[in-house]
């Protein structure tokens, strides 16, 4: 059961061109291109003639044309076309998807077009900045389901075991973690004092001891978290931070459901220092990917004995809390919406 | 649900011997092999003893020895031996199928065995007659059921788009299609008058200018087709028909059920000119397999969509009269079967 | 349905160190380690707070670490250490199985474990004897249910045909077969006067001539067989067996149900005679687990075409009597099991 009414980040811009690209969203089969003006089309990937993926066929001007008949359908995904009649059969259309480009993303509404309002789209304003720099590594495909990967990243206690070899001195379990529940967001916040720097943020920000810390996590359901991690002078976190001063980096992170046990993730780096640093651009493209198969392994596993053992009991501790509250988030849109209590935008 | 009593092919000639073949023919395991006799048996392959299919074990003299006991089985399927023991127990017994090699191919009954008629294989009779030549390439097993290949070698609309490439150029749009129902029997017919030939008929049939030309589509239920495709001088293509004169080639069709999402592709083809031309034997024998190859790629890209969004709607077009009239009268046939009101031969 | 209240084989002995293991066993998911004392522990492979399996963890002195979070487990299964948290919450703790290292191997109770009696471990001690050899080559992972193995074991007719080409002249249909149940054991014999040795035994033994064989096979439910061949100077067989003389080889079989349809298959053979005899060694070692490996092609294409035409019909025939006794005995005791009526050892 998915949230419908919700965009999902369904690709990189640059991934699209005038070759129709398929992609399995939320249990959809959808097929993506760039009509002849350039704007990006999404429609349902079956033919209404006889199944055929559209997404085996080719992209005639701003249309698509299916590959085995050659019915042609326009980017509101109405056939204008079936080769060897003069007319059209009445019904003869797929469904189309509401999207949006933006912060290199391609945008896809899921759910009743109607609701799809660009507005909703969280502000990850600093991927698209130019005082900011942005590392766009490709969409891991991870077999599990989506809502794993949100727990994953509002736990940051996961650090010490699956990230010990690479991330896993940015741990720390001294610092309380505090969790909050805002209109349409759960926040987890943790403050470390006059602590030594990671070595990438002693580098870049030519520390010379101790420094303020702060690692926040946002999550917006049903998929979308950032990350937050900043350090800034002793005595100064808390201030910086307001001002936009100190040392930050936000993962941006979007699973996609591609099924309930698979997921597209999308995510992305942007940091606000160190912006020409070819370094740091390498480990945020390269290395922080590895990183991220390191969860993968674990998120894997993890999928693989929730279907061996489905049902089986679970208990909670602490650093759960944030992850549960945006689970409990979620399930509340999920039902509204089900219930037809409107959505997150109505 | 397929329909039982009817022929299909089980193989080629040709791949019978003394050496156990093994092949799931509408959902049943069957073997097949060769006897001392050179006769072909068809027999369940599923030992009554312990389940081991029988192609595991040998052909010794007429019988079958199964590979883990060594129960010996004969032709017609009655156990006529085991081993270290002087009587065999009442009931063991494996299913044997009525077989009839014809046209280089080995048909199988998969029904009520006093139904089987072998007048009732479809009257292939050039692909034995020495006016005519043929090319007989291997099965191709296509993951997709069998009616969704009926449907295709039904429409010669497609080669525009999924053959455009090979024999793309075969295809005309312009001469209207004319579908009828003969008594078991569905046809589709066009004629197209004085145009260019197709480069191969050209060569063969040393054609200055524009020819008459005929693509006609036999369909038998439940699935035997006949693509015929001739051409003659202007003028005469009606009457050549006829008589037998001008060029013609026939593509044989014989897709049969491994499952209801699977399928053995037998097919041939058979021409009545150029029948010591290498470059021709090349075409039909090569080329044409790599041009059905197109077809397997978009057949199982159908299925798989299919059983993806089982029951999804989907419209109809022109093209579509043949296919759905054999559909019909298929159903129709299945039906009858299931309601005990006899088969196409009773 | 398995027999729960049993001992099974879990690993060789030589298997586990203080890397975990992971193993399915009853369709349960079990990991193993050494304790840093050496003793074995088999605890439940999952994580008790997010489902990971723990063998994708690390084993810290005696305990097991969760992968994931970091959560300690002992010997006993209980949580013990929750990073970042004082305590530890109520209900944190995994499944453990008793487990007992014996005949090299490690032997895990699937059920209840106040039932756990290592007195109801097969006496296997030819295994762990200075007066016996032992060749003990890993497990098979066979993709049948394990009965099916059982059935193999207690059938020496089947070795014609499986084995024709390596150890099949061991068979011989001409004396007779008795099968014997006695409490919790299934036996069958067949003794052969007065026949050449295979050449095996008339080399190790030095025999001029004929000689006096025997083949006995024991079974003890849920899956302990033993396959005892020997043999003796003529008209001593009897005698000799009796008080240990002769030439004796024992197959001990302990295949461990991973699932209904798959199994780790655990066997050993131990000799007698030519203890040193390198040889001798490389055949029992290498050459009989090729010899194994036969069965293995037999067994998964039964049970694949078990699982094809599931409730077939079949028949029964004479070597069926101890497999069937051994079924029959085992039934039996699930049965009980399953009604509450106790079990082998209560």
């Amino acid at each position: 059961m998915f949230l419908k009414n919700s965009w999902y980040v369904a690709a990189w811009s640059r991934e699209l061109g005038d070759t129709p690209l398929a992609r399995t969203l939320l249990d959809q089969p959808v097929v993506m291109y760039r009509a002849g003006n350039g704007a990006v089309v999404a429609l349902e990937d079956r033919c209404c003639h006889r199944h055929l993926p559209l997404s085996m066929g080719a992209v005639v001007g701003d249309d698509l044309q299916c590959g085995y008949h050659g019915l042609k359908f326009d980017a509101s995904g109405v056939c204008v076309e079936v080769p060897g009649q003069s007319s059209v059969p009445p019904g003869a259309m797929v469904r189309s998807y509401p999207v949006v480009e933006k912060f290199h993303w391609v945008w896809i509404w899921m759910g009743d077009p109607d609701k799809a309002d660009e507005a909703l789209i969280p502000d990850w304003w600093w991927a698209d900045h130019p005082d900011w720099a942005s590392a766009r590594p490709g969409p891991l495909y991870i077999k599990c389901n989506y809502r794993l990967i949100a727990d994953n990243v509002m736990d940051v206690s996961h650090l010490n075991y699956v990230h010990k070899s690479s991330i896993g001195s940015l741990a720390t379990h001294e610092f309380p973690v505090v969790t909050e529940r805002e209109d349409g967001k759960i926040r987890m916040t943790r403050w470390i004092y006059d602590r030594p720097p990671p070595p990438m943020y002693r580098k870049a920000g030519n520390f010379a001891g101790n420094v303020d810390r702060w690692q926040i996590a946002e999550h917006i359901p049903p998929c979308f978290s950032t990350n937050e991690a900043g350090c800034a002078e002793i005595g100064h976190g808390h201030e910086d931070r307001e001002t936009g001063g100190g040392m930050k980096i936000f993962a941006l992170s979007a699973p996609t459901p591609e099924t309930g046990r698979t997921t597209h993730y999308f995510f992305a780096f942007v940091r606000c220092f160190g912006l020409d640093d070819p370094e740091l651009d390498q480990m945020f493209q390269v290395g922080m990917v590895d990183v991220f198969r390191e969860d993968v392994a674990i998120l894997e596993a993890q999928q693989a004995m929730m279907e061996f053992k489905p049902g089986a009991n679970q208990i909670d501790i602490n650093v759960d809390a944030a992850p549960i509250a945006a689970r409990q988030m979620l399930d509340g849109m999920i039902a509204a919406e089900q219930a037809g209590r409107g959505n997150r935008g109505g």
